[in-house]
């Protein structure tokens, strides 16, 4: 039962995403689609990136992940197929994957890359604009039916990569960053939790605001209070019980967290 | 062909409903998954139980309904794996349900509820935030693989119940309230249609304005018109013709609605 | 493996489209469904057709197509099946398909119209604000089970439809319309790019801002420039490289576009 699964800032109003499933479900039919996001804010790759890295682990082997935030689209940047451990990827040559290929090069696990040149998995006509209906949906449903990596084009070893924020070690502590800001206003950090891992006096501060000790969960502290958390992924999160840390703080994306253990 | 629904506060953008769709499809990878709803406002757990309320009914008898808000995530508030009547309902012990039980006890449906705690049919590793992912999506997907209620946890007969609000009958009519806002600005309130049948002199008021009759549909008034309908819930239901009633009204959920027979 | 698609303006708050999968599903449950877009403006049928028109042709063949932006819901307005050639629509007579029908008009395709009227096709009990769920999902999900158009009802030949917007030829060139913004800003016209071919002097005008030559892609040029390019339609579209042209111009969907060739 192949699975794919589409990540883009295409929106949801103009029929982008339905037309990208048209075209795999024409190649494909009996693949099953799950959309990630496409309210991935226009031309931000990074923002892609994360969010395909938070999601991409809880998905079975094999799955194909399309993603397609794509500024230089029309131009001579690459479009990709990725084989990553037992996940695929596709989509444009920008960066999108660099937290993907971080932890699968860190896991050590195999890692190919192919630059899409071979027409015959494309859609017979390719527009400028919409290599995401034209190239990127038609070469994964490819994929999903078992198609070789190695039909779609040639190897490649060096894919464009982000530059990701990563926390810097300090005297007493880390100056982290904010790395995602959710729904909710949660705002997770590129601190991994376990660095904290026995420290039972820590402080957190963004924004002019202080925290003082890892909690456990939103639901044991006060409504309104400010909290930080282990999230779901494992790094440290800013919070505040059953409201935003985001629009109370004013926090945003790539905010300096200091953290200061004592 | 195993059919799962969908009903959360996670939104669109972070990627959180793409994860629980890999969650269910690596363990049931025929699942066909419909989201009701991601736009619940947050941590609002009356308005995602009349959400999934106004929608269960429609889909075939068999179907595994997940719910998620939940803002005690992490607490000791339980998860449930519920069976009422040919539904069965994943989620968290806070009220969600309230709406789909009372149907289903009004009807002396059997109702069997589970407090999961078999962690077997859970991921291995469950965070404190994020149980839509880590304990709801994989039960879920256990159950609609025909996993027995009785294997997922222990059976209770308390389950938190919200307060609902229902029409109180008054002198001349009833004390009505707004329920549901949707889309179009129609504003729903608790009073059954049927309440009214044969009444041909009915009159509302809702924040200060007036209507007379109960009328069939939007389309046999003017445009602008403010009417009271029959919803398609069958409820009574204020709305204005071709435009909001809720924007010209200045209406939400939980105004009072007067409705006087005469 | 039949395919659905569905395209309204039920927005992603209230559950509606759920329901909707939700019939379909209870009918023909090995359906897959494709959501085009579901935030149409409130009531907007052109909108909706231009949605339509652009995704359907990148479905399979056999695809049938529920399209639902019906402010004449309750009326005597007719509810329609009809197959323009290989494809399928659903919905209501209110000129949803124009678009759909001049491209099949044009290409000479079959073209079969059919009033619903056989009530055994639409759910046992039908509201007067729903017909997206009491009649245009069961209609759809029996004509994706292959159930004939003649079983559903009459046969008819004079569809509502809509004025659609066209160029206007002039004396240097055409005066065009906006046809459509979509999510990045970008303004499509109603001028077939093939009406430019071979012409290397051509200036667009719109808003007061001008624009010389028609370019290939966003990406050959500085961000933050206004361009017209191809789109990916064939039409047509003026946009900002890496910007939005709607919101820098202030443009528009019925805004005028003058085209002049030297």
């Amino acid at each position: 039962m192949p699975i794919l699964t589409l990540t883009t800032d295409f929106g949801l109003k103009d029929g982008f995403v339905g037309t990208m499933k048209g075209v795999i479900w024409g190649i494909c039919p009996e693949a099953k689609i799950a959309d990630i996001s496409h309210v991935i804010s226009p031309q931000n790759v990074l923002e892609g990136a994360y969010t395909l890295w938070r999601a991409y682990s809880f998905f079975p082997a094999g799955t194909v992940h399309v993603a397609v935030v794509d500024p230089g689209v029309g131009t001579q940047r690459r479009p990709l197929a990725i084989r990553l451990g037992e996940h695929f990827f596709v989509g444009p040559d920008n960066g999108l994957f660099t937290p993907v290929l971080a932890d699968v090069e860190k896991n050590g696990w195999p890692v190919e890359i192919v630059h899409l040149t071979n027409k015959d998995y494309w859609l017979p006509s390719v527009s400028r604009t919409f290599h995401g209906r034209d190239i990127f949906a038609p070469v994964a449903a490819h994929l999903a039916k078992a198609v070789l990596l190695s039909e779609l084009g040639e190897a490649i070893h060096d894919p464009v990569r982000l530059q990701m924020p990563h926390p810097e070690k300090t005297n007493d502590g880390w100056r982290a960053h904010v790395t995602v800001v959710d729904v909710f206003g949660n705002c997770a950090t590129d601190l991994p939790a376990v660095e904290l891992a026995g420290n039972d006096s820590v402080t957190f501060r963004l924004r002019g605001r202080e925290v003082h000790g890892l909690g456990t969960s939103y639901g044991h502290r006060q409504p309104g209070e400010l909290v930080a958390l282990v999230d779901s992924e494992n790094f440290v999160e800013i919070a505040v019980v059953n409201g935003s840390a985001a629009r109370e703080l004013g926090a945003q994306v790539g905010d300096l967290v200091e953290v200061v253990v004592e």
